[in-house]
């Protein structure tokens, strides 16, 4: 229990982390709008995710415009999607051993 | 994916309530030194979340002395064991939609 505990990485224990990554791992681009809506979550409560999963350079953001709407849109990164793995790994190792 | 999502229980998102929890549905009874020591966590960290963990009524705290020595030792409550449990569940199963 204890490896794969130890194993579990800090920056996906937030709940939104978790779901932001998850739909981007099935997604290969997802905009701002989808994703809250998908999460049910509040813009400030997903920007300040998306922020701190940008600034670990695990998802990318792109802003474009379409028409004369901003749209923000997400991407996972290879680093990100290779983190996440690893601890979703680690998290059903340590379900199995609990 | 998204129900699974909704389910798990924000309580639990911290990896040291996530092994708190893990040691105390498999022990009876343990001690604040073996829980630190196992889950390699520091007096305050670890004092900090079993209070939290005490708040909710998730688990109860028993202080007692061993000869001159004060000993603190934590049990799980049925409530919490079956919160813990409702949690595990989503999170299994909101990593088997992912």
């Amino acid at each position: 229990m204890i490896e794969a505990f130890q194993n579990i990485n800090k920056v996906f224990e937030s709940k939104v982390r978790l779901g932001i990554m998850a739909v981007l791992m099935v997604n290969e681009d997802v905009d701002f709008n989808t994703l809250k809506e998908l999460l049910s979550l509040t813009d400030g409560n997903l920007a300040s995710h998306t922020r701190a999963l940008e600034e670990l350079g695990y998802v990318v953001c792109q802003k474009t415009f379409v028409g004369r709407k901003p749209k923000t849109s997400f991407q996972a990164t290879s680093e990100g999607k290779k983190a996440f793995k690893a601890h979703i790994e680690a998290l059903e190792n340590f379900l199995k051993s609990t």
